[in-house]
């Protein structure tokens, strides 16, 4: 019997979902209704493959989302993260089941109850982060568990990066996803974590110069800053009696001792709104952010912030001493900053992304302690094709896959992080090369 | 013919208004009637005064409000700011003028028109600061630019501090007002003055390393740090073209530096919530923001901050290592800091408090550059009668009366801004000896 997938959203993180669909659409006997408020989105995503259908969507439509998905099997949501509560609301009334890839909300959790009543799944975090991290790490975690180990620490950090082949510039960085984010990237607030049973807090003005040297073995180095709230996965993992647990973010080596600069100068604050940016230039937006006048604010910038002539080739070459424009008509200074980077950090025509993941757990196993690394590289096939889009999407599709099969018969709301749910998807992701390697070292002590 | 003058609100800062306003009631033929939600604050101030009426005050009851006004023939809001924009509807309704202590809000400038039309005056910002900051200040610039002075440079600076006599805590520093206001001040946004014609920018992490050492004749040495927008007073002071125009507020000297280690350890920080505070001691919370762990928390945190030894003793005094409950049940670092704070810093039995605003103008004048300052020191009398009451209350009463005799006649919206008004104030602030101390030393340069 044919069935419908319902997908809503076609962005480019949608590119790798709706391909593989498309590919199993045929000997799944699935028709993959698209639909996204720009229907061009769909239909280059959908390339006439026949079983693929564009709509026009308005998510702010309710009979038109009531009426999509009334007629469909399963529902994938690929809108804004904020929007999926409506539309589980919806696959209630009708008793669909629901994938998001998004962090799950107090109001979706709301609904376990009646999702179990009606019997269907609502299952979240199925990207690569939220997503791949907890379904790479719960099966170490339970692997650990179930060989009577004792966990006394576990380390993870995700980037979203460029490929080495085209990593080009001296900050080793390119936008590869959004970059309002990249800018704000832990901006007013404390990253939490805990260390050896201590709660340990980093304010943003510090976050960046607190940074965890990584090296994944074959791929360099890295740096990793901490994320804004680990503390809440000692119960995600069940790792309430872990005395270390850290999640963060990774960028190359060498990113992190340069953004501190902008940080420190201030150029990353959202809190105000520049008079007149339109008539403000690079030179003079850096120079309102130094306590004296200056003669040479090259060395001004250097003397005031200690900067080494690392930091300094990297803030030069951003452009943040020239005598050219902002280029905004209105915003803080982080917005002049994310217009800068848009411009500088720029993809190329061709250029790769990649996605890295690192895991670093400690633990005990018969009277000796283990370090455990694993890690994840994955790399775009091209722009439309990149590594994020099939690092969030492929999951996504094996598990709509899977409960299309009745292969996953969960009911509620549902996060990765069991082994009915992620081994399978796990398997299936190393089949389409995206797969951990695993370095076991005893400690010395 | 018998007046009536309706105060709102008899909390802390109302009680030299009151005072006055009693004072002058039987040769002026006043009634003053005071409302508060505790009707015993109101009865506390009239102290038996036979032209005081006291009645309990539920400003959230348009009716009772609607009633008051009705019968009053002048109306002082001591209000929290929020509600003077309500009081001042009302005030319309029935033709009747207001004054206020708080910044004019957009929406109180947009009554503007109809206030003039009805012929009734909204006198606001006549506290201390903002009030006889503006008054005082005003009054020099009108005074330089009526003698063809070229004003090259203002910076103003107050601050609510305990008085010498009572001193004795190495923060040189008192709890005198609201110690929400105190653990929070510059939080969480970027300071903005102007400098020799450039804009200048401080982000919250650099606010107090970033301070103008400031001596008061006579009165020893001080810092000061910026307020947020020094920006909009260009406007306010006709000042649109001034180089260089500084805000700030005031602090013993040294306080800063020491403050400065709260904020770059994030002891200040308001945006999250501890987990579980009841069971924390300040030495964990302290230990929580260093990057490593500690055998010795002083020397951990000294070396972390390269804090030097008259920092590091007033942390110690403070009580950041101790053993110590953090004494809240729910709150962010900021809201145990303000805990610590009350308690340390707590105003002693017979306490005085201490007002300082200092102001320095440098201009040309026939060719020569002048240095102008000018200072105001305010001593509290008692617990009650402080100098914070008094400089928030005295221009405010001043005003009530000139009103009231039909010595101020404008309408509309105003500030304290032009010389109608300031000058008669301020005489008579002088004959209560709230006072400025003026010093000009010709510049060498």
């Amino acid at each position: 019997m044919m069935k419908k997938i319902l997908v809503l959203g076609a962005g480019r993180s949608s590119a790798n979902l709706i391909k593989y669909l498309l590919e199993y659409a045929p000997e799944q006997q699935w028709t993959v209704r698209i639909g996204d408020l720009d229907i061009a989105f769909a239909e280059q995503k959908i390339a006439g493959h026949p079983s693929g259908q564009a709509f026009g969507l308005n998510a702010g439509d309710k009979s038109q989302m009531q009426q999509e998905i009334a007629q469909s099997d399963l529902v994938i949501s690929m809108l804004p993260a904020f929007m999926h509560i409506e539309v589980a609301r919806i696959c209630l009334e009708h008793k669909k089941s629901l994938i998001t890839p998004s962090y799950v909300s107090d109001e979706m959790l709301a609904l376990d109850k009646e999702a179990k009543e009606k019997g269907v799944l609502f299952l979240n975090e199925m990207g690569v982060d939220p997503g791949i991290d907890h379904m790479s790490a719960m099966k170490i975690i339970h692997h650990l568990q179930n060989e009577g180990a004792e966990l006394e620490s576990f380390e993870s950090f995700t980037g979203g990066l460029i490929a080495p082949e085209c990593d080009n510039n001296p900050w080793n960085y390119k936008i590869t996803w959004n970059p309002r984010n990249v800018v704000l990237a832990g901006y007013g607030g404390t990253a939490r974590y805990q260390q050896n049973g201590t709660l340990k807090f980093i304010p943003y003005h510090q976050l960046f110069q607190r940074i965890t040297p990584i090296e994944v073995k074959g791929h360099g180095h890295f740096d990793g800053y901490a994320n804004r709230d680990s503390l809440k996965y000692k119960s995600i993992y069940g790792l309430e009696n872990i005395p270390t647990l850290y999640r963060g973010t990774l960028r190359k080596a060498g990113f992190c001792k340069a953004w501190n600069a902008l940080v420190q100068l201030g150029l990353t604050d959202d809190s105000f709104l520049i008079e007149h940016p339109e008539k403000l230039t690079w030179k003079e937006l850096t120079t309102s952010f130094l306590p004296t006048e200056t003669v040479n604010l090259e060395q001004s910038v250097q003397s005031y912030l200690n900067a080494d002539a690392e930091v300094m080739s990297k803030l030069k070459w951003l452009g943040i001493f020239d005598n050219s424009s902002l280029e905004i008509n209105e915003g803080s200074p982080a917005v002049a900053l994310q217009k800068l980077i848009e411009k500088k950090w720029k993809l190329s025509e061709g250029d790769k992304d990649m996605i890295v993941m690192w895991h670093r757990f400690y633990y005990k196993q018969n009277n000796q302690r283990f370090e455990l690394q694993s890690s994840l590289i994955s790399i775009g096939d091209d722009p439309v094709y990149t590594a994020m889009s099939k690092t969030v999407g492929l999951p996504m599709a094996i598990a709509a896959k899977m409960i299309l099969n009745g292969e996953m018969n969960q009911t509620g709301v549902h996060l990765p992080i069991i082994p009915e749910i992620y081994e399978p998807i796990l398997n299936e992701l190393e089949q389409l090369d995206i797969r951990f390697v695993e370095h076991i070292t005893a400690c010395s002590n």
